[in-house]
């Protein structure tokens, strides 16, 4: 985790607490810096080797958390006023590699599944799903400079 | 769902959306009568056929969805005023009877696995995790008139 950062993108370790009848893993507090406000949580899933995305948010804040699998997040700054504009960073987290994604508004991500048979994203987002204020674009978009999905 | 239910609980259906790279479920928005406040989202596994609790909870209002595996909960109601005093409410959720469990504050409750390998509980908890808000009884407790964990 230690590569360059897309401004306002966030990766924190989540502690997990193991015990005798199963564990207890950390996702988000309201007293933690990553919490602005709670609009939906909901879970996504990804297939193995599938990918879902591009999507850019324009209000949501997404905080992604992976607690079955591991998850390959990419995500493009294109923000003009941005230090990192132009910027591709790679994530992947997951439960051997147990952290907290923050995706700020305005980011360009996608993500692609990484095991088998289930890798479990949940989004506890500072808005409530709206489809006006997501973009999207098709995987393999010219205005977006990553294609190795490999 | 059509049981007797205590007061003050709630079991509610969620929607999944499926997919050609994966699904959406549902977990819960700001905007439905189950949310109170956001105080922190967090796992527990509970392993095939192991118990957690009993716990009650003084504050915490918790919110419950199982995305993975499916999980048995045992509420039991010892609140002196109220009108389900003591009920034992059973309520199995899981990924395929996708619902959420809201559980208010005073009501005892314990939770078994019931599939293999993996029972995964979000709990979208109304305050932080605070030890001295929380009341625990051994399983075999004879404070409360359950043992049917075969």
């Amino acid at each position: 985790m230690g590569n360059p950062m897309i401004s306002g993108v966030q990766v924190t370790p989540l502690q997990v607490f193991n015990g005798d009848a199963g564990n207890v893993m950390h996702a988000l507090k309201s007293s933690e810096k990553d919490f602005s406000q709670f609009g939906e949580a909901y879970f996504s899933t990804v297939n193995t080797k599938a990918i879902k995305g591009w999507k850019k948010h324009h209000m949501m804040q997404a905080n992604l958390v992976v607690p079955v699998g591991q998850v390959r997040f990419i995500l493009y700054d294109d923000r003009p006023e941005s230090d990192t504009q132009g910027m591709i960073q790679q994530v992947v987290i997951g439960k051997d590699n147990y952290h907290r994604l923050r995706i700020p508004p305005m980011i360009w991500f996608a993500f692609q599944g990484m095991d088998a048979p289930l890798n479990l994203v949940l989004n506890i987002a500072s808005i409530q799903h709206d489809p006006n204020e997501c973009d999207q674009l098709p995987l393999n978009s010219n205005k977006i400079p990553f294609d190795d999905w490999s």
